[in-house]
């Protein structure tokens, strides 16, 4: 029998760790295009998506106080980044799209469970 | 087809995401237990440890230059971890102990590889 | 001339650094307590003021869009650390409650700046 | 008098979050240059350089076992990234350049002293 604080987090921190993995995937990706500049604002989202990404999934995994609402504010995060990356035809981008669109589902629900 | 930069990469990327995991977790419940402070030196470890897994992530994810060298620390790391959890009989320390040895084992396959 | 992006987040940056810095301190200094069970809670709040302010200072140095948001909770994070750090009468924890409560402040007025 | 864990850290701390602040600074104006492209290396060192700068100075902070260790590939990381906007002669590569070579000597001394 597990004595995981939070199960009921699992599927969250999972879509958090997925969608940070696919923002670094597709930042480093846009820095090899040849038009790095049209994807700016995508590497920049791509840095602070994965980066509060991985903080909700730590203050999850902690059973953190404060984890409800970093996953509301991920969820900005998020789904500004899959804006931005829905716009580019590329692989890496629309991947990242769409792990950003199910990673603020996930905190949503976070959210609304709350 | 995905155009993820190091596919081969994953493995040790999710060893590392469930290492991170269930530090976070075997730090909350280790505050948790009756003796706290026999379970200060986990604790700090937990804490090392799951902030050098998730950054090995970050690097392996961007394809970093660095990586193989972040993994090869991460590894020292997560063994130091992986010994103190082990001498710990709680459940929670002995999955973060497995959790551990598991992620060390992936991040010096890394630095085989590389 | 400096072309810093935002010299206004400056001061704020500093705060979060310091906060971050005076957590990571408590929550070590807290581990070496000979009640660690009654630091429990001050521990957990470190913890997660420290990988905040941090963020929040990344944030801010790339001129996230997200910045002010960011700030906003970090603010709400540092205001329950310095809140249990008050209680306890050791120089570790007054040292920090006065670090978070700084920067709970700074991150106010970046939000009311904005 | 201060409880600060290890005061003879403290400069290398400083030194780590200027690094840190300097190397975010640089990949968001280099974001914004004309030629993006030739930017692209300095980018993903800058993202290298803050994330493990940001870690050393928490594990300095808490007095990690592991803190001279990481400090030792912080030096590694932060000279390659100064070696590469020193290449480049705008402010923000030139200053992120300086911090990341100050840094870099902070840390070997860190190094040197244990």
């Amino acid at each position: 029998m597990s004595d995981v604080q939070h199960p009921e987090y699992q599927a969250c921190i999972d879509a958090c760790n997925a969608c940070a993995a696919a923002c670094d995937n597709c930042s480093t990706a846009c820095l090899q295009e040849d038009d790095v500049k049209m994807m700016a604002r995508c590497i920049a989202l791509d840095m602070d998506c994965a980066a509060i990404c991985r903080m909700a999934a730590a203050y999850m995994a902690r059973g953190s106080d404060f984890a409800v609402q970093l996953c509301r504010l991920c969820a900005t995060v998020c789904s500004a980044c899959a804006d931005e990356c829905g716009k580019h035809r590329m692989d890496h981008c629309q991947a990242c799209a769409q792990a950003c669109r199910r990673c603020a589902e996930a905190c949503i629900a976070m959210d609304s469970a709350a």
